[in-house]
């Protein structure tokens, strides 16, 4: 992960804010903490599985020691740092599944098949999981092909997971019955709003709360295309209940939100957080901040208004973005001309997108800038291509890959 | 306008909610007060339009005595409560322009047309006067449908009011150039966003702000389909300066805002309005006061969040609704289970759409009492039927015309 380093004025206080959040959320010291207390009998086997898997395994292995025997890290392209002795790593595609993705789950799968009773599956999960760890029992093109018209349609994740996990020989609890009759130590990192054990990286190892009914559901909401092999998937019913398993959260949103809350208020703002859950659009989310920010323009003291979540974006343009840019370059006409206002937004994970951009910010004079180089937020929002406009004006928030992954910081600042 | 009657529990609390600030938005008192301190010299003639031109008359009559002299008023179809003897009273079309709109207009122009330099226009206006008001230079079919093309893309009212101007006679500063050289002293009562004047009933007696080459784009925006006639008048300029107008705001949606924050705060709430400029589709607005909720379920004092403003609805279905119903529909699903919780959103005016209800009311109980009898909210949403769906669960709030307009009130109540 990269500091951001700009300490002068308003975007020097949300960087420090972001700086603040981000670092709190990484997983390693969480991982030692929750290791120290819990009971890992036998020899352990590691698994490490999403955008944060090599931070949560390096943490693992400093604190297990000998006890590891071996072990598969699976993450993001560019999100493994250095090899990390006695495990093997792969890095695989995401948010569409790949090769790599696929070859690294038989792997894990090998070393987890043949252990017995006494052994322990310590199970690292965070966010991304669901591309990054699959089996798929269809061919991988129809997989790839259906996430995407997920993606697509503006499904949200626990949609897209319904879906992935009946196609999938690892999601949705079917790990777990592959580790059997091994113990499985399940440790999480949360990227799913409300903490749904069955939603994170699709529950490989969590008793699965969706039944076939509601995927079959969710397949014609979205009037999905499917083979017949595909839809006789989704009939399959996944586990509902697991005794190999114990499940334990280590960080989530909420943790991202109240460090934020905590960093505004030493720089001398007022802070509030409004919610850890936001789900609505991406550009409605700018809007309502940005509603806020005019309402709030006359204030005398300094105001942090901070939300974390997921928003969504409904594709309709074929730009370059992602939720968190959108949501900053929708605020931009709202909060135009407003002293010393702001409205960011960034992905915990460093990446928003298919882009190098964690997020993007706007103040009271980014549309202007917009305006000087020709560029109208209306047909940004329409091509779905903040990433670009908010180049143009200097609003992208870089980090590169931070090792965790929690969901997303919004947030409003309005500095008196 | 009918007080609404509970008094229990969260319901009750909402009910009074609304009932004050209603109550304090009422015209009567403002346009008294007006004036009061206001010189209106020679003889009177008073034009009032808009949903609350009947109050607006009432008081300025009472106030006014005998140098009235006779005067015109235009209100929504039910809005006039009774004669009012010396004024003519008519009725008309909202949200569309109808026969009457147009008969009402011309009556209005017949009075004013006359007048000396030594006559005054008490032009009293509030929201709804964009359709209430109106002669138009094209077909009144023609309006109708570009008016119908504007609602049913989701242009919001500036958009919308931008593009009326130039098909009419009085809007967009003309009506005052009708008047001259009368002197014309406006009050008004704001239903738009930042109460840009020009805006407010599309602005009769203001100068336009907006310009020729801004309407042109908008209707390439939403590729609206004109006549040569219509886009004929898109291309004339309106007036920019007029020298015999004085305009006076007497009230908007900061008021109603801060009313039920009072009575919130006197009912045991801690209040926090965070915005009177909300403008973000109403499904979304619900959504992000809702994922507020599920962030405060927690709380151990009771909090109410307001809102002020003019959410959007994006027409994508045939159903029947409003936006605050849409807004309070579009909650139901997030804060369902969560206790003493609510979500609430009613327009000021005592009407939501084409429907009888001002808006709409859910509670954490709401998505069980829709799901028993078969209803789903994504399908009220997609059909945009939100007042079935409400009417079937009791979640409609019904005041009649209220005889004000300044807008919508939005809130959620988190009772402890």
């Amino acid at each position: 992960m990269r500091t951001l380093t700009e300490t002068v004025g308003l975007r020097g206080d949300a960087h420090r804010i972001i700086n603040r959040a981000l670092r709190d959320a990484l997983p390693d010291e969480a991982v030692r903490r929750a290791l120290s207390r819990l009971s890992l009998p036998g020899r352990v086997t590691l698994i490490a599985v999403g955008k944060a898997a090599w931070s949560m395994a390096a943490a693992a292995r400093e604190a297990l020691g000998d006890r590891l025997a071996r072990g598969v890290v699976i993450t993001k392209y560019d999100h493994a740092r250095a090899p990390l002795p006695g495990l093997d790593i792969f890095e695989a595609g995401h948010p569409v599944p790949d090769e790599n993705s696929f070859r690294a789950t038989r792997a894990a799968i090998d070393i987890v098949r043949p252990l017995g009773a006494e052994d322990t599956v310590l199970f690292l999960v965070s966010g991304g999981g669901s591309a990054l760890f699959e089996q798929p029992l269809i061919p991988p093109e129809e997989l790839q092909d259906i996430t995407r018209q997920l993606l697509a349609c503006g499904a949200d994740i626990t949609e897209i997971n319904a879906i992935r996990k009946r196609l999938s020989a690892v999601k949705g609890g079917r790990f777990a019955e592959l580790c059997a009759p091994a113990r499985v130590v399940s440790v999480i990192l949360s990227d799913v709003l409300g903490d749904r054990l069955d939603a994170i990286a699709s529950g490989p190892a969590a008793p699965d709360g969706c039944t076939r009914d509601e995927a079959l559901a969710i397949a014609a909401k979205y009037d999905l295309k499917l083979s017949d092999a595909a839809r006789g998937c989704l009939a399959v019913e996944t586990p509902k209940a697991l005794d190999n398993v114990e499940n334990h959260i280590i960080g989530s949103v909420r943790g991202l939100c109240a460090s934020a809350a905590e960093c505004a208020e030493a720089l001398g703002y007022r802070p509030l957080v409004l919610t850890d859950r936001l789900c609505c659009t991406a550009r409605d989310a700018g809007s309502f901040l940005a509603s806020m920010a005019q309402y709030h323009a006359q204030t005398r003291e300094s105001l942090a208004f901070i939300c974390g979540g997921e928003t969504v974006v409904r594709l309709t343009g074929a730009g370059m973005g992602g939720r968190n840019q959108e949501l900053a370059i929708a605020a931009a006409p709202e909060i135009a001309g407003l002293e010393q206002t702001c409205v960011f937004s960034v992905g915990s994970d460093g990446t928003d997108g298919p882009t190098d951009a964690a997020g993007g910010y706007a103040d009271g004079g980014t549309l202007a800038r917009l305006r000087a180089q020709g560029i109208s937020v209306d047909a940004v929002l329409a091509d779905n291509d903040a990433y670009h406009a908010l180049k143009a004006c200097g609003g992208l928030i870089v980090t590169g890959p931070t090792g965790t992954n929690v969901n997303d910081l919004s947030a409003l600042l309005i500095r008196r």
